[in-house]
């Protein structure tokens, strides 16, 4: 442990300096960082990783300035089942503007969600999705939007736990950000959901500020509104997609320089994971596999939601971290605790 | 002012507690934060903002997390003249590159570059120089163009003043930013320059680090090469370009927030003072004038680099903080002190 009254103790005196440093190792001694993973060689790798690389004088010791770490939201940080969160957001949206869009009464995709049709759904493929995310997500100010987020964020409850999706994140990965940044590391989640729809709740859930978030976004244009003010409004138009080989390009453009340690869960992840690998020094990649289906799910290889399959395969092989949820994790949820 | 050890005087007893806060007041009441401005409205109307925003209580209070400062940074950190920056390190690529491209030798723009023929340059206009900037700036990864900027900062020199390029910085603004910082602002910032040309030196110039800057941006694309390394590879497509209205936009999509205080020097940097302006409670909007032709360079609303005639008008119309470079700053290079 690194005493952090260093700076300070040049000014107390000796002795106070050696019982304040000496309660601050005693506590921390008796603190697990990790209280909700289970001990094991997941957990140690992690601990592990962090002693080696902030330890001053270590062969892998890496300057502060350096110490990033990315996650993945979606499946990673929080659920992502039955649906992504955010699309689940975009059929409430539908849900609520319905009643001034009499038209989507016989208008797919708009029908199929209003009359819970998913299979009607389904067979408007990926057009049907866009369709829906542009007049759930679009045609408004930057701050109407956060607005929307924030409410639904709010309201909503998860069909199956009957909880706001917000508190549907992994108490263990909860943990561990508090515990990378206690050491120095600065934390940024690379989703390849909207940025727009987790930069209102990040800060509070996450304590990530907005100005670290990596993720997909639509174009936004500046306009001098009717009162004179300026304003940002969503286009209906495609900008970035943060996932796959997008997800170190995201890395590059919003960060600009490459993460020490990277998290995910799924095939959208494996090129930031293998993009953290190739740097030089110490490493660290994760991977959370989804292996509970009492307490969370089960899903990987076949799964058209999180598909974990070749960065499975590729994580095996290199010695990547798989964190097993069943094995791994005390708890999912914090309201489980 | 506030007394940094709050929370650490708990543990302390409370005599070395008032001791220690009694001698770091002290020490504040003796240092001017900002010595290379000279005293007057300009200097006032910062050290106001920072103090009715920072202050405890006070009406204008603006919580940590929300103090986010932008800068744009030709003209405003740096020099300008008599060329942007980065377009001198172009023209230097081109000369270094011209051994193993034969063909420049007849083929504009780069004969003009090569003659120094300016005229010539100016002829082949904006598509001239876009070629400039493709040859010089992409068909590498990004670590090798960081790289070359790093070597061309180290080794390349001012026409006028000899100096390296990031020796050209104002020396004002390097204390204004140490002083937002120590007031709990984040430093941005949002410039028209290259972020991938920004990146390598800002952190050692600055104290800015590499994620906190915006700026205009090429596509970079991830591929995996020869040896089975993953590498980013900048492309000769412009993929954003961070100026103007461009900036608000920037600001909006790297860092989520808009600032409470921005500083820039041109038209160019309007929209971001603008926005600025128009978000709720205390906002500051600053603009360098530059007006000492002697100590640095005088040029405004006829100037073809850095034209400040527009954003002049709303300034002065608006009572927003023009910095006179003359009247304001004591010295304008660190050199020079």
């Amino acid at each position: 442990m690194i005493c952090h009254f260093k700076r300070h103790a040049l000014l107390l005196t000796p002795l106070i300096a050696s019982l304040w440093c000496w309660a601050g190792l005693a506590a921390h001694a008796q603190t697990d960082p990790l209280p909700s993973w289970n001990d094991g060689a997941v957990k140690k790798s992690i601990t592990d990783f962090v002693a080696r690389t902030t330890a001053q004088g270590s062969p892998d010791f890496v300057p502060m300035p350096e110490r990033i770490a990315t996650f993945d939201n979606d499946g990673t940080l929080w659920s992502e089942q039955p649906v992504y969160f955010q699309v689940a957001f975009a059929f409430d949206r539908v849900k609520a503007m319905a009643p001034q869009r009499p038209e989507w009464k016989t208008q797919q995709p708009f029908k199929a969600v209003l009359d819970k049709d998913m299979k009607a759904l389904a067979a408007t493929g990926e057009k049907g999705l866009l369709q829906i995310m542009a007049a759930t997500h679009t045609g408004m100010t930057v701050e109407e939007f956060h607005k929307l987020v924030l409410d639904w964020t709010a309201s909503a409850r998860h069909p199956r736990f009957n909880r706001p999706y917000t508190e549907m994140v992994y108490q263990p990965m909860l943990e561990l950000l508090t515990y990378l940044r206690a050491n120095g590391f600065k934390t940024f989640i690379v989703s390849g959901g909207g940025v727009e729809f987790m930069r209102p709740w990040v800060e509070k859930v996450y304590g990530i500020p907005p100005e670290q978030v990596v993720g997909s976004s639509g174009v936004v244009k500046y306009q001098i509104g009717k009162d004179g003010k300026p304003v940002l409004t969503k286009e209906a138009k495609v900008e970035f997609i943060d996932d796959g080989p997008g997800k170190p390009v995201g890395i590059n453009r919003f960060i600009g320089r490459r993460p020490v340690f990277a998290f995910g869960n799924s095939d959208g992840d494996q090129q930031m994971l293998q993009y953290t690998a190739a740097g030089a020094g110490a490493r660290f990649m994760g991977i959370v596999h989804h292996t509970d289906a009492e307490r969370e799910w089960a899903y990987d290889r076949k799964s058209h939601i999180g598909k974990l399959d070749k960065a499975l395969d590729e994580g095996l092989a290199k010695g990547w971290t798989i964190a097993d949820m069943k094995r791994d994790w005390k708890v999912i949820y914090p309201f489980q605790k």
